[in-house]
């Protein structure tokens, strides 16, 4: 990597170089100048609104320093396309922050530009631009994303009603317990877990699967939706409050994969870890009962699980139910913070 | 500050305690909805293009650990109004991320706040949401702003004319003379200054003035255009570069504060630091000689300095001419990268 006020010989500096070298053949779209003006400037669809959000992440808080930076890259760009589901939104772009350390190899940066590229296509969400600089401090990777609704449709927080069921997407503490497995790998021994699905869990982590498939069908069908990224108690908590009512969840449907329903049934304490955990980068959404068939057969057809797991009702609190005895957690919601 | 998976007596966690307390009063736009969801939705004015901009700081890098926090949060708030002026934008708004090392007290992040809601209303460029995070690095911030243009009508910096005069707003090199004040104290003696001059050189750097009272006469007369982040040079030689052009830039032209002036007339060697060190942001432009008048005028309602520096000229570099000679620069841009 180039020192400070190193300028190579066509006149280039060291940052400009692994822009053009790395992110420029990314930025593709007319809107992002191909990375050589001081911003993007983007045209939105007539009688649209943007959905605007963004999310980061750290080495060391939210990846492990070690993880493929391809897989990096990846990770940062879905938990905000992940928020884009969430709202019903089309991708329409992102702007991408990196603050690099001094000696980060430069293969490190082809990785995580490959990384990006794929993603950039499959969700057909072009790079607009960015900033790069190098910090002292850990790798460090801030992305805000675009993206489009009809004018006044964006699926809301605020909206749940009371009698609304509450639905999820795929399944829930693969991811937490991914994390667990990271920390402390005799763990997957403990859970009597196989290899393959030790890995499942420790991929959830590694890399979400966001739910943007589901987005126009969000915004036809729910009553209110988020993104289901610092565990599900905690989220369901934060969308129930914001709408000024509470909800009963039925432990028993809330979707687990068989390898999560392995560990838990190896140690039952996970259903805490599992319903709080977070970085699931799943949608919990509301919506009037007589509506789940129509949002079912729209998830079925956009290839995304969709499970039926309670009830938004009057009053304050979310209640999960096992049995009819209720839960209580001792951290109920995960924060980075 | 709390701790993970903290949350208090109200069911809010540490995380959404700070932003209910110091952001969620700054955030009274509409579009942000109370910071109360996963996303804004902002809805473009007809017939205009977004303008997409993001810049961040890094402590250590981008400011002094020890700066007022008030100050941090308007320099980087500041340094994206920049671009906004330079591309002719007006600003619409922003997203704030922000990761905080986990001591941070919460006085620290109070005046923060209080600096960024004093730009907010100063600039009229609303928060529309963000991202916070503990991070074991630097205290770290990353900002995208949004600003409007007619549609088409972003001034770029690939569109400078051969025989366009060069024109700069304010004056050049008093945050890079400044930096090098905080750095040695001692300069101020050796550079016989005053300890208001040298004062106002750290200010300077401290604390940008963007020219986003300019705008909208950029965009009726200038034919190019960037903010002055890096150092004029290396600056102006991006733009030339976009435009397929080269420059002339008479030195003795380049207008510097009485500060600065001082500080060259004790070291004729800081001409460099003066051209190359960056942190200005002030805005480089270019325009048909014709309508320097017009611009002038503008300026001048707008209270904004301006002085012709130069001329595009066909070829390729920046030639920096002192009594017709050319200077050579051995660091012509600075690079925070």
């Amino acid at each position: 990597m180039p020192s400070d006020h190193e300028e190579s010989r066509n006149g280039l500096s060291g940052e400009e170089r692994l822009i053009e070298r790395y992110f420029k053949p990314l930025a593709t779209d007319p809107n992002a100048f191909g990375l050589g003006d001081d911003a993007a400037a983007l045209t939105p669809p007539a009688g649209c609104d943007l959905v605007l959000t963004t999310d980061g992440v750290i080495a060391g808080v939210h990846f492990l320093p070690a993880d493929p930076p391809h897989a990096i890259a990846r990770k940062a760009l879905r938990m905000n396309l992940s928020d884009l589901a969430a709202k019903g939104a089309k991708p329409a772009g992102f702007l991408l922050s990196i603050a690099l350390p001094i000696n980060t190899p430069e293969s490190w940066i082809a990785s995580f530009a490959e990384g990006l590229g794929q993603d950039i296509s499959h969700y057909g969400c072009p790079l607009f631009g960015g900033d790069t600089d190098h910090t002292p401090g850990p790798l460090s990777i801030s992305i805000t994303a675009f993206g489009t609704v009809p004018h006044g449709a964006m699926v809301r927080r605020a909206t749940a009603k009371p009698g609304d069921i509450i639905a999820v997407t795929g399944t829930i503490g693969d991811a937490a317990l991914g994390v667990l497995l990271n920390r402390d790998g005799d763990l997957a021994k403990g859970w009597r877990l196989s290899s393959a699905a030790a890995d499942y869990l420790r991929q959830r982590y590694l890399l979400p699967q966001p739910r943007n498939a589901l987005a126009e069908a969000l915004r036809a069908h729910a009553s209110a939706a988020m993104d289901v990224s610092d565990g599900l108690a905690g989220d369901l908590a934060k969308l129930c409050r914001a709408s000024g009512l509470a909800a009963q969840v039925d432990v028993d449907a809330v979707p687990l994969s068989d390898a999560a329903r392995a560990a838990l049934s190896a140690d039952a304490k996970l259903i805490e870890r599992i319903l709080t955990g977070g970085d699931d980068y799943e949608i919990v959404l509301t919506l009037p009962a007589a509506k789940f068939g129509l949002l079912g057969a729209a998830a079925q057809n956009a290839g995304v699980p969709l499970a039926r797991i309670g009830q938004v009702i009057s009053g304050e609190g979310v209640g999960f139910l096992r049995e009819g005895k209720a839960l209580s957690f001792t951290q109920p919601s995960y924060s980075h913070f």
